[in-house]
């Protein structure tokens, strides 16, 4: 980069609660960097609470200063909300702009969105980076898991910068290049995706142990807390241990106890599920946790629910703390393995090449999912990988073979005790379709030619359209209209 | 209408399958039909096939002439494929419109193509009306039912034809206006979603009983004959037996057993899945039967998995017929009520004000999902129906009620003996979800608050955006980066 005296290295728009993270991070890391935002006071508060980094800071009052305060070819992080807002933000930008220069969405953007963008941007002769970051505030200030979508030549001017700010797995930046346009922001959208599943999840585990075994949360939490010494060892239930133990000062009950069980969601999850549906996949346990969400928002009718349909299920063996732990693991395997089959699918149908052995890489530290699988899943795509699935590689495989007798009685158990289970029963319906080598879709198509003349092919023949000896004869048969 | 001498009454552009059934079932109804078709040759092929229907039907051989054979204010029906194809007709049609001029699209159409173009034909003056017929060929030839969506004035003067030639229940026409815009095809998508999850319902069965007890085609195809004389008459349950029983002549095979194992689906179960994603709700056993299919696809991998994932599970007692029967009707309810959920988080998001039990009652004869059930879920909604759904209504909550037993223990049985049942799982999912007061996303709030501060509801005061005590401890928490 030219201009490198005082100028800065890279720019930043939004100091909202990621922007400001983001900034201090990179102000952290030795690199100076200019600011602005649109509520022009939040600039020099930011600065003046930014302490001894402020000498990396470069606060700027409007666009002009800000653009001119950085080193050419610029590049620049927006961090205003998504949608229009973004959108005014790009075009109040252009006119500062010099070609080559590199505008950076660091947000949760649906891919689709970066896809456009960067079409209009090259066009423009500007570069576009959409750039999932995932690690929550904490993530953003000390050391996030960045992936980064965009043209190859615009990363390269500011991988240094990246690599310095992204959490580091044994020396190993957690941030990479995954592929041209939305590629990142795709990648990010199934890494929270992912998350969902594995929430609801430790959730069903949480509900299996409360309320079918009658625990406390400080005796789950425990557990949660031992499991993190092992197999599950994950920031997510490093979190849960710590959450569920954790105790509410106005009342002295466990914390947990006193939230209400209505969660919110932000459209990640959603857009995972729609995503694989379009490209011909499921995401059926991603789906459970969607769905999982968006039912708790119901509360009143799970109320009236309650009354109406009461009733005592029959009842049946409980299981034991190994078999939920190996059934979490199994359900988690399988919830990771279909957050592969969609980006395998994506990278064929977009041209993107994705390295799945380095997504899982750069999910190794930190992100949300961060768990001691991923180094596994890694060597997994390095190795033999037969048909391009995970379930499918050796060392999963033997795991989901001994884990799938646990996975069976747990969703067992909570079906027999009343309890729903739907990531696990989900996770478990896949693993069962994907080793059925002869399944019932016969049936299906059976049913779709004789009502629709779809046909279907056959096991003995090539080719396809042959039809049932119903097509012409639904008269006779004497099927009712 | 004028001009009524020797002019149609209707028209219709578009001679394949479904255009041509639907023109021959409105002549067959004494109406006065002008068609025309891209192909010029087409249209006289059609009509010297027509036999005795022809008086009834005029042959036009370009859009001019076909326009001038109608009556005023003019009704046509397009039946062109979805898409650029479709616009490209509208297109074609309009210089020879007139204000006034209604354009029926009859063919399975997204919603939101709907909307746009009944937004675009309204401005031009024209009305536009979205018409979704069930019934495949047959239906759509002898009597489909017909759910129309599109201003209410456009519809009055094509009722008396609509209600002609559409299915009968107990002389009740299977036919109605819903709604403006979209409303008919949004309907006809829940409608095909259903018809998915009922489908995949019917294929876990067949599963259970082929692979977990050894049943022939036609040991099953005679235990649907009987369940079809019962509570779960219905059409899909009655052409399940019709086709469990067909041999293939090549082979004297039952035919079901040559067809490859492979389904084909065309959109609508993806489309309601992802509405009821973005309505905040969802369709879980749809998705469930959307899945089933798209994995049916991998067949490769399937059996790749079928060696590597070779497992012999654990095994647990068989289910009975009669349980298969319960947990297939319980299972349907709850399918049904996921489809009406949707429905009535369209209506109130697109304000349609749409009419349930009108809804039931035109579904209860002519498509593809009739069955005995449709006639009490009308009844249901026009009766009392706490928080409006279905599965509280009395009828229905005792009949879940009762049918529970028999779902857990389908579930659970299939569930030990590694036979896959995603859809009944995910009904049982839901239902377990609906009756529990307090779930466990107490949990997922709290998970959601430690790693993002997004905040919580409490359970014992007003308001959100409550914190837990890690949100500012994450660090004296020893939580690792």
């Amino acid at each position: 980069m030219s201009d490198s005296g005082n100028k800065a290295a890279i720019g930043l728009i939004g100091l909202g609660t990621m922007g400001s993270a983001l900034a201090l991070n990179i102000a952290d890391n030795g690199y100076k960097i200019a600011v602005t935002n649109r509520t022009v006071s939040r600039v020099s508060e930011f600065i003046n609470d930014a302490g001894e980094l402020s000498e990396y800071l470069i606060g700027c009052d409007d666009i002009e200063s800000f653009v001119a305060s950085l080193q050419t070819p610029r590049a620049i992080i927006v961090m205003v909300p998504a949608g229009k807002p973004f959108d005014d933000q790009i075009e109040a930008l252009k006119p500062y702009l010099d070609e080559g220069d590199t505008l950076i969405d660091a947000g949760n953007t649906n891919f689709h969105d970066t896809r456009r963008r960067d079409a209009e941007l090259a066009a423009d002769g500007f570069r576009f980076v959409g750039m999932g970051v995932s690690g929550g505030e904490e993530g953003a200030r000390f050391g996030p898991s960045i992936m980064v979508g965009g043209p190859e030549e615009s990363f390269k001017p500011i991988e240094p910068i990246i690599n310095a700010i992204a959490a580091k797995y044994e020396g190993d930046p957690c941030a990479a290049h995954l592929g041209p346009d939305g590629a990142g922001h795709f990648v990010k959208t199934v890494h929270n995706g992912i998350e969902y599943a594995d929430m609801q999840l430790i959730a069903e585990v949480w509900g299996i142990l409360r309320d079918g075994q009658g625990k406390s949360a400080a005796e789950v939490g425990a557990l949660f807390d031992r499991w993190n010494e092992g197999e599950l060892k994950s920031y997510l239930v490093e979190i849960t241990g710590k959450a569920l133990g954790a105790t509410d000062e106005a009342t002295g009950k466990p914390v947990v106890d006193i939230i209400l069980d209505r969660a919110g969601q932000k459209g990640t999850g959603r857009w995972t599920v729609i995503e694989a549906l379009g490209l011909g996949q499921s995401a059926s346990t991603i789906e459970a946790a969607v769905g999982a969400r968006s039912w708790s928002a119901a509360k009143d009718v799970r109320e009236a629910g309650a009354e109406i349909l009461a009733v005592q299920p029959e009842g049946g063996p409980q299981v034991s703390e190994e078999d939920l732990a190996d059934a979490l693991l199994a359900a988690r395997i399988l919830a990771y393995a279909q957050g592969f089959d969609i980006l395998t699918a994506a990278s064929e149908t977009y041209g993107w090449d994705l390295d799945m052995a380095r997504v899982a890489e750069i999910w190794r530290a930190g992100c949300i999912i961060r768990s001691a699988l991923l180094d596994d899943i890694s060597a997994a795509f390095r190795g033999e990988l037969p048909k391009g699935r995970l379930i499918l590689a050796p060392a999963f495989a033997k795991r989901l073979v001994n884990g799938s007798a646990a996975l069976r009685r747990v969703v067992a158990s909570a079906a027999m005790n009343g309890q729903a289970t739907p990531a696990f029963s989900a996770a478990l319906a896949y693993f069962d379709t994907m080793r059925t080598a002869r399944g019932t879709t016969d049936l299906v198509q059976a049913q779709r030619d004789f009502f629709g003349a779809h046909g279907f092919e056959r096991v003995d023949q090539e080719g396809g359209g042959f039809h049932g000896p119903w097509a012409l004869s639904a008269e006779d048969m004497n099927v009712s209209r």
